[in-house]
């Protein structure tokens, strides 16, 4: 197997591109959509259950796996993947997000942001050196350097300054972390909100420090779409194109599209999770809402050829029933059938990409989910 | 295979006894532990699951499934069987229980019992033969007669008049279902309070009635154990020996022994899955609270030989988290470790049956599961 780093392009197509990556648990193809694992699940579902759907990668959330059980704790138990009996590669967040839209009062300065827990209201530091640390202990293969993630709205002057502060805790994390220690990656985030020259100044000032990837944070913040889709044409190709590129927190299919045409190579979001819990499933003919009266007496499947549980096994009815009986089953039977959704999608991707039609799949799947569609 | 509502027993062990019950989804060997899908699913698990940690018959609750999602359209969806995709052998209760604990207001009257839902207060009448139609149109392989489940305290006038009536209306049951119709079994329900006589009066009311098998109800009702015992002793005698005898809603190990010691064969109670919900699990040496703080750091599983997926696959550490977190994983992990004890608890007790060394597997056991357990 290659070494833990190795980035190797495949066939592209226009700006698309596919590839793979090597972890020290395993390659990923790219381009990839990480399910999240906030406090280590993917919420319902077992590790056996994410092979079987298709993830070969995950997220976990660095803030809360912090604070709730604890990175000495999950380090002790020997790591993330034993804890969790996960042996596929995981990417750990830097949990700056949460701290900005989780947590209470917090206050940021040089040396880190202060924040309350969201659990306890207890007082935590979050410095470049502790995320790298608490990143190590939960043994991830791909960390995030910490980063300020600027609010939706945030002037010139505001974002600028961030940027720097940025900048600075990004060279910290990199001292912090040796290219490839322990075989763990460390990614850069790109910052700049949505002004061009900053996004470029960004990510000119992260190449320097020689991250094994890049991110582009601060999207998907509260912005129109023609506002995202301005910074992530923009911005992507001035990331090294040798090194995957990563859109943070992206995860309707309209903007996996869109991402992978300007050249992203892997994502993440709660949409899938989150929307299965709230009864919003995803198909290849657009998003299906499993509580509408329609469906009451639907004797068929939600997705005639899908190869998930759920699709395999019971119908809409079914499905519709124990969604509006809130029972435990419809959270777990949602999240395998909208996770499997997003491995297809991505692999039918991947193959449009190698097959040189992407753009003829990326307008299929966009009359799918119209401009309107969340 | 044998005709549905064929009973054959096996050896036994004082009055302890083994046996074998057709239905028409399948043979199950007593005694048996049946777990409770109130609403079409047995909270969190599939019914994959439910084969693999040895499930062999459920229980479907009558009154959840009429109200939510309604037994005609159980019906139109080809029964509750296809419904919920379990293949195996379902008993269905009557409902009664759950409209004298769960419904509001309620009148009982020589034609049946009216109320309203718990879910939006509209009003509804179960009768004998409206009863029996809904278990007939769930597709239930084993139904149970509409009875009064009287309240603990009840006096003996109010006892003894309760008795008559569910006597009319087990009568009514069963010439609306002839026996063996269309293969499904249908069970009598002998009640009469705390008074022995009164037990033994209904006991020899519904064997007139020729029942394909027969439940002790309106036990498990706020009573003690002592008295709980004292009825169940005196009682499962007066129960047609070749025919399988049911003892409804009891579940504590404690109390699965004493009623196999009695000879009962069939049992269902939610605490397993309940207690599962609330970190409370089984295992062989005892309950373990799994929210304890002594659990936080430990790296070994619930229990080192139990098969289930969550003994092979996490440690107490994880599951601790897990339900710390309040992780919807948690509600699955532990509800297959719960019915997975059960499973083996029971074929453990079987086969000690079998052995003739029934009374030292309930000696060993009532170590691990002492008085004051709940």
């Amino acid at each position: 197997m290659n070494l833990p780093g190795t980035f190797t392009l495949g066939p592209g197509d226009g700006s698309a591109r596919t590839g793979r990556l090597t972890t020290a648990h395993g390659e990923i193809e790219t381009p990839v959509f990480m399910p999240v694992g906030t406090q280590g699940t993917v919420k319902s579902l077992c590790p056996d259950d994410l092979r079987t759907i298709g993830a070969r990668i995950i997220l976990g959330n660095t803030y809360h796996l912090y604070l709730r059980p604890g990175d000495e704790l999950v380090a002790k138990m020997g790591g993330l993947h034993r804890f969790m009996a996960w042996d596929g590669p995981i990417l750990t967040d830097s949990g700056g997000f949460q701290v900005f839209s989780l947590s209470g009062l917090r206050r940021i300065t040089e040396e880190g942001v202060t924040f309350s827990s969201h659990i306890d209201g207890s007082k935590h530091l979050f410095s470049p050196e502790k995320v790298i640390s608490i990143e190590r202990n939960l043994g991830s293969d791909i960390m995030m350097v910490l980063d300020e993630c600027v609010p939706y709205g945030a002037d010139r002057a505001y974002t600028e300054k961030s940027l720097g502060l940025t900048t600075r805790w990004a060279t910290r994390c990199r001292a912090a972390h040796a290219p490839l220690d322990r075989g763990q990656l460390l990614f850069g985030i790109v910052q700049g909100g949505f002004f061009k020259d900053l996004r470029a100044e960004s990510a000119r000032q992260l190449i320097d420090l020689a991250f094994e990837g890049y991110a582009l944070g601060g999207l998907s913040v509260g912005e129109s779409r023609a506002e995202m889709y301005d910074i992530l044409y923009d911005a992507t190709p001035l990331l090294p194109a040798d090194k995957p590129r990563y859109l943070m927190g992206v995860g309707a299919p309209r903007d996996l599209l869109a991402g992978m045409a300007a050249g992203i190579d892997m994502f993440d979001c709660v949409l899938p999770t989150r929307n299965a819990r709230n009864g919003t499933l995803f198909t290849f003919q657009g998003k299906v809402n499993i509580k509408r009266a329609e469906y009451r007496e639907d004797d068929s499947p939600l997705e005639a050829d899908c190869p998930c549980y759920a699709c395999r096994t019971f119908s809409k009815a079914y499905l519709r029933h124990l969604y509006v009986a809130r029972e435990l089953l419809s959270y777990r039977l949602n999240t395998l059938h909208n996770l499997t959704f997003f491995s297809r999608f991505m692999a039918q991707a991947r193959q449009a990409i190698r097959e040189g039609r992407f753009e003829a799949f990326r307008t299929a799947m966009e009359a799918a989910y119209p401009e309107t569609d969340a």
